[in-house]
């Protein structure tokens, strides 16, 4: 047994919660697995569990009850694993059912798009910010708001685009066409005066050098790229810390590269989704294990 | 009361099927509607029910028994409507699902990759014929089992064009990025020698243009380009006569373009449905009604 922690009323979470179970981490896909790429190297001694519902990917373009709905049978198949908290890796999500799975879980739960609207206020010098992410994310609204209630003086330019998914999940992640698309998502950025672009989907990390390039090309000011997966494994990383969750080395079983104990569970296709391991974690394809929600 | 056939044992269906019922077409979202436009056109006495299973589109990159269990529900709705045959207007399910719904349904049920086989055999003189379609489409082999059933001598090159469907979704039917992405997909085809470009997926009419323009440039045989949709229109005409199931111009209700008695149905985002029937049927957006399934 490991060490429950309920001895700090103010931030100890509701229920007993034990230090040696492993992270949730949830994502329509694939895509949150570039979140658990960043955790495992910010924390390369916790356990992760990771459901990927590739039955119902994407979410992107599905309308906010649809995506609440689908959320909730997401967080609740993992907190029947017993974790010790929950990381909703994808901005759809984050956006639109944060709050219902806040008020109905009795864990920590943390979005991707609170920690990449702080990074992106604290990277920007002229407070005007752009943000890639699906027409879901987009039409939230989720980022100006997060944005805004960091500095209420940074003007938000979010924009929707929603080839770049299928552009990483097809593998064309280099040459002509994922520069064209790209250039095309960025030119309302620059018009705009944005010094930051913030990766609003966990796909996009794959296209980083790409968005990097064509934006400093582009843009009238030095551009910085902001990550919301770092993002998210830093305040992860306080967090676990702060509610003395954090799991330490000694009983740890991570491998050498950081990515060693990870569950994946996807709803659907696990072969295509074992074949995409390698891409958005490196290192050989992953066990893959199929449930139904 | 319409008039109910049940006289000829041999071609009648199980039940009695009054032709005054409408069709009954679907597809995972909205490629089918290019479906839908050519059923008017070939049909325009006909009413129409479709339904767009808009909450769980793509079906294209999900695993058979996914499929199937989707385009079961998706049939089921439309046959507690009432309706006097199926049109399955999705290549995905036609190529997988076709037999399953055949086997448990007491009605006509015609797929769209039959049709688009034979069209393509009948067009091609060198019997190499290409076929694009989504991932799901071409793993199912239907197409090649489709063309050798018609002609043993054919020889088919399928390849999967993931990126086509989300270019139709996001309106890029023009320009540099479809252009490149159709390029790219070509090649093996044109490699092969094909001189038939089968559309294998409800969707790429919208492209067709483009196709056309990039094949003629790039075969070494005078190409055509053969759309499922128009194939299948034209063998549910056929159908529909031979079982005496077709509806006369008396008591019809159809627009003066042949896309007028339709009723719409979907899972999903209703509004961003609508929006999108004018580019797919033309004229005003239509009314669309939601349905869970």
């Amino acid at each position: 047994m490991g060490v429950s922690v309920d001895e700090a009323p103010e931030s100890a979470p509701r229920r007993r919660l034990d230090r040696e179970l492993p992270l949730g981490v949830f994502d329509s896909g694939l895509g949150g697995l570039t979140v658990v790429r960043e955790i495992a190297a910010a924390l390369p001694d916790e356990r992760l569990l990771y459901l990927g519902d590739t039955a119902r990917v994407p979410y992107g373009a599905r309308s906010a009850s649809t995506v609440i709905r689908y959320a909730q049978a997401c967080a609740r198949a993992l907190v029947s694993r017993r974790v010790k908290a929950l990381v909703v890796a994808c901005n759809t999500v984050s956006a639109v059912a944060l709050e219902v799975l806040r008020a109905e879980l009795d864990l920590p739960v943390i979005g991707v798009i609170e920690p990449g609207a702080r990074a992106a206020v604290a990277a920007s010098r002229t407070l005007r910010i752009g943000v890639l992410g699906t027409a879901g994310t987009i039409a939230s609204g989720a980022y100006p708001r997060a944005v805004i209630s960091v500095s209420t003086r940074a003007e938000v330019h979010a924009h929707a685009a929603p080839l770049l998914v299928p552009l990483v999940e097809e593998g064309w992640t280099e040459g002509d066409v994922p520069r064209l698309a790209v250039q095309r998502y960025l030119e309302p950025l620059a018009r705009a005066g944005c010094d930051v672009v913030v990766l609003g989907c966990t796909h996009y990390p794959i296209l980083r050098t790409i968005i990097e390039t064509e934006a400093r090309a582009r843009f009238e000011h030095p551009v910085a790229v902001v990550d919301s997966a770092h993002a998210t494994a830093a305040e992860l990383a306080t967090m676990l810390t702060e509610r003395k969750l954090r799991r330490t080395g000694a009983s740890g079983a991570s491998g050498a590269n950081g990515t060693g104990d990870i569950e994946l569970l996807v709803t659907d296709r696990p072969r295509a989704f074992q074949e995409m391991t390698a891409r958005f974690l490196g290192g050989p394809p992953r066990d893959v294990q199929v449930i139904d929600l």
